[in-house]
């Protein structure tokens, strides 16, 4: 069974991150969570980028805030893919400082990088990436965004009541 | 066997979405290209987005410049993973239009958004997708990891000799 | 009789289009109001954009937050002229990305982008539309911008006598 | 028959606004070129817009560079709608003064925002705002569409060959 | 005796704005206060760009927010110094708008720009402008010079006995 | 007789800071030009500032770039109303950092500031100065804003010819 | 024995400014408070770096907000190595202007930047500065990454716990 | 005898890295050049960080482009100070990238970040860092800011002459 990472630099930034554990449990996904800091726990951030893919770990969410180091200091240790959540941090220059720190990765490590604070996204994108090998997964995606549209027709039909 | 579909707005793209061409060939990965614009081929965008996975794609990339919308609209089309990247256009102001209108996606449709002209990236990151199940794919991951380590080893003698 | 389309991505967009609403309808216009989400619900956005204008409507107006989609892929496919409204919608980076995301519209499908979280102008921009071809129409704001006028000089004589 | 007025702050905007004339006299409709500053002309500027519409005049557009007042005074002036091109000129902040400058008008007076250096779309906008009432037009804009959406189709063709 | 005319978009700028007047009638310098709107009185602001130094007014002080065009077309009328206030409006991108509204003139028409929201400032400088041919005003500025000093040294003795 | 002092942080924006120089001398205005760097000539900086208006000087211009302090340590030091020319220097990020360490004055010292190497415009600026209680300067700025009026008309003229 | 002088331009900047007071006290280091304006008290500002490395202190820490010109000038006065922070001030452009305006200094004047309201992080950096050469200071530090890592592992378990 | 460690994440950054080198050598400080990329040797980078200080090195300079990581994760691993150098790489977005990523580190992590391409900059600190605790250091710096002066004093001279 497939299994999701999902660690964040700061327990400060879990109520963010929440969002991902949560859609991926919704997907019947196996979440890890954790708080590596790649600037405070620079050990553990090395022993976990380079082990996860040996425990059994299929895709990563890292979320961090200011200059967030994390997701791209993972990608760099790790061969599986990282999604990265930029997270608006007390201090961040408007979240700016977080987007540019994660999304403009060097030519040969990638970090999929979400919206500010998009954590439900980077959960969703894992079953994703899950999904694109797991018709099983892929199915409840479908299932999933079937969902998103029926609420947003029912939105349509309260507002033209009006 | 896995396939990559990669796509991009205009033939324009095609300098800089060449670079994730050539490194997911690097990988032995099937590659699909075309050319769907989101705002001149509307239909050809539905039909791509609805049955790509249909059709035996596992990942797309898709790259477009300014406003760009391709990205985010397949996303909402397919349920598989999308990749994507922002193409510094003629006009664009500073390559900001084509960052923010990918990676910005709203609740429930992720893009997973590479560094500006990032096509590259885009590549590595779809073997990593495919590699996320695929232990051989992973392992060309792993190799393609080490060639990065040893041209910068290489770099650094060379620039301690001077 | 005229008819202006106004739609938005989300019911939350609505307290901010609603300005739009209320000064066409002002105007003595007819509305017609829904919500369509380019990537919740992509066919209803097809439907939308491909037939406006044969169910009678002359302008439409899209409003949409972060990476917007909406104005720009009803611009794609209807011949209609389009109204954008930028939404600063929560996790917005400061709205930049939904003003870049309707502004810088590839060339052969513009979109008519007015200020950020600009429903009203959007509202009047429309009625000077259907005022292009209809006199009526077009008095009325010359009608209304002697209101904007007056305001203005009572506002001036207040502060005057203090 | 419809006649677009299109006006620039300066001799050196014309490169960019020709390709406003061109489209529209591509569409067969009437157009009226004038340079008008608002900063060094405001006389001239101040009758143009008082007068345009008495003059036949259905929709303005109006290109400008750096602090961009041009577009915004012109539509204090005149009930028709006013196309806005922001124009990046020399000594400009990468075009975000023009573009802001045009972009964020008050509330009471639109002014119908394009992309930077966006003069094409301003072309292809007024002929849709005329379409709004004249079918004829109208079924021009959709013959326009049907044209881009070739032109893509042939470069996807070329792009698969290779 | 010199005058100074401080005028404003709106009555919404008036809490801004008041520390212009206040600090201009602490240096005993005459102040006329006035609304003018760029957008939505065209008029009055032709009739008091054109006339303000007939009628015996020296400087001129225009605050406005968004696309700010009050002090340019001013500065554009007038032969008389105009110092621009940006002001920070609602619905302003981060007070972005008026300041480059405001600072990015063309070649020819300058406007003295001060920072977002400083209306005091433009007080002092147009108290400067007014001293930099009269000893009387310009002796008030350095004894105001000497209060400002006097306040920081208090401070310090207050910081440093903690 | 009234004179501008021009200073600058380096040689090498001089050919920016030319265009001052150019339009005072145009205006019949005395101009004392000088290198002063805030950062390694600050002995200099304090005793220009000190004496300037002690010396005859009525108006200073000061152009810097990147970290421009030069404007706002002047405005310091002097009575004298300051001009502040933001420079694009080599290495600026995009003239955003001369701007921003110019403009943003706090109260109590202000900076006239114009726009990105603005100097011609710091110039006419200097001259409005003087002119605020120099009838002949001041009718000097009348004929110098008709000069401009007729370049646009004329440039009008061209572009209807074709 | 070591001596840090903290610096900043306001008494307003003290609540940001105190952490940097109370680390380098939990360092044991002397630590030396002032308030310096560099707009409003620029004789002592003069004073203060030309002698403070004559007076024992090795290290400064200046804190600033808006155009924030403080950091620098001490630097182009001092041969100290200088610590500068961005403050964010009321009225800031959301602290860009700080932030730029003490990182962008001119080739020969350097100043050591921190993060926005970053002043702890300046309290560790001049530590660090004492440490480079003072082995005592240098274990404190290595002290006090350990208590980062250890709060972050104790984080990490509560985390997992849940 | 101080030592500085100067290293980059790639031997691309060594044209702008080069000037911190030189000036180095002009202040007769031993310098140890390497190549550490965070992102592609990130082992080497573990053992850099770990062991600089024990291996005689008193200050590092770390210079690095894009999502500049390399400057955070040295000061995360050694105690002791890092000099961050923002590069502005190929594919930058204006050099935003690696300034933010270097300049917004979180509480408890600090690096010194000088200007964008800033090389020569952290040379210099890197000399005052040392010249804290050296007075022959620190009486060079004295020389070398006499240096500056002299030319400046130069520049205006032959300025005046003009």
């Amino acid at each position: 069974m497939s299994k999701v990472g999902v660690i964040m630099g700061s327990t400060s930034d879990l109520p963010v991150m929440q969002e991902a554990i949560d859609i991926l449990r919704g997907f019947d996904l196996e979440v890890e969570v954790d708080i590596v800091s790649a600037h405070r726990t620079p050990e553990k951030l090395f022993d976990y980028g380079k082990n996860a893919h040996e425990r059994g770990i299929n895709v990563i969410i890292a979320g961090a805030g200011g200059a967030a180091h994390l997701p791209g200091m993972v990608a760099s240790l790790s061969p599986l893919p990282v999604i990265g959540v930029p997270v608006k941090s007390r201090n961040s220059i408007d979240g700016w400082d977080s987007v540019l720190s994660i999304l403009q990765m060097p030519g040969g490590v990638p970090v999929a990088t979400v919206a500010l604070d998009g954590a439900k996204n980077a959960g969703i994108l894992a079953a994703q990436i899950i999904g694109a090998s797991d018709k099983c997964v892929r199915d409840k995606i479908l299932v999933y965004k079937e969902g998103l549209k029926e609420k947003v027709i029912k939105g349509a039909e309260e507002v033209r009541k009006k």
